[in-house]
């Protein structure tokens, strides 16, 4: 995995971060991000778009904000705890709101019930990375 | 300006948002975007840029969390006012840091002072805007 | 306006650059990119949502794409005119894309019209800066 | 790998997308989106730094273009060819560019060597795709 590849080649020490706990918590806001900007578009593209607005506004927030997480979290160096942390939590915060919104879509539409399970795992990572810090 | 317009021509009801300070806040987060990506990269030019890698980590970490919160601002339907909040007070946590650390070098290098200025501008958007949530 | 001032305090050379047209550039990147956002959440807030789906699919890709091209063309250090010509392109081809969708409903939703509006000041933006390169 | 079941699970036709080759090319730019993102910052962390700026700016556009390129690429509803194709050619081209710029130093620094392949694999990606549509 080119993340955790990446992470083993930065040049200076890491601080005594949980290398594990951070790899996992990237890749998590990555896919996660991903996952949410198809969820938003698969929604726009159901029949029934006009009773899943509030399921589109809610992954185009998760996306936009896992990836301002996943970015912060890939830079070691100058690294703010106070950024880091506020960052985490609005991360988890997002996933949490998009999981919850999919989840309740996830026996009708499939592209949500994958996309309630990538915000738990973000929400997930988001949480067990902010208990290390 | 487009973002007020484009607020005032939203089809619904905005729900007791103060429109004002939300409008304020929306301008402040892509300014302050804009000005940190700017201000990383002119760091790069500066001679002394090996003086700048806390600042220029810093800017991109504003860059992206200022441009996620303008974005998230900038939705109406469906909004989550957690969401909404822990974004709003990672972005200030963000503009804190890199004002701060900006203004270490305000005397120095010209960048940093109007970066540290932007990164106040959007701090102090974003605070006004939570406390009327 | 920040974003004149920062290119007036980069500390090395623009070489060449025209800065009136890149100025101009940056900043219709950044209001194209608030407003594209802001046009796919009232599309969604509108009642015939399932009339304007290529609309906020539109939207969302030139936002996207205009948020890194405003990104790239705020970096002055090491320009690759190959990259900042491709983007520049992209830019357009996803101003006009956009612009075109918009001005279909221009005259039944105010904010596909304003959006419009904000679409074809970037595309020519790019387009100007790009007979400079 | 959830970007994979994500397409399978979009409730519309793909219309004669290379479902394959438009997955790999999705994983490719989130992929070099990171690295890049994260071999910026390892540079920043290089005691060389001021040997590197160039290199850390072509990181920066091309996680820029990538981020914007996968976002693109992982919507279905309303494709336009012309920005499809627009923004596939700037990415192909930004990796090139940054491919390039870190293959230079991936002797010195591990970082760029697998910063390296990641543009290379994202370029290939996009290129491959380009030649399907």
């Amino acid at each position: 995995m080119a993340h955790v590849e990446m992470l083993e080649a930065y040049p200076r020490d890491l601080h005594g971060v949980d290398m594990g706990k951070l790899a996992e918590c990237i890749a998590a806001c990555f896919e996660c991000a991903q996952v949410c900007t198809a969820c938003a578009d698969a929604c726009l593209g159901e029949d029934v778009v006009a009773d899943l607005t509030t399921c589109i506004r809610t992954d185009l927030d998760c996306a936009d904000i896992c990836a301002a997480t996943g970015n912060a979290l890939s830079r070691q160096t100058g690294r703010d705890a106070g950024v880091t942390r506020a960052i985490l939590e609005a991360c988890a915060a997002a996933c949490k709101a998009c999981g919850d919104e999919c989840a309740q879509h996830a026996e009708m539409h499939e592209h949500c019930k994958i996309c309630a399970e990538a915000c738990r795992r973000c929400e997930d990572a988001c949480v067990a990375l902010l208990t290390t810090l």
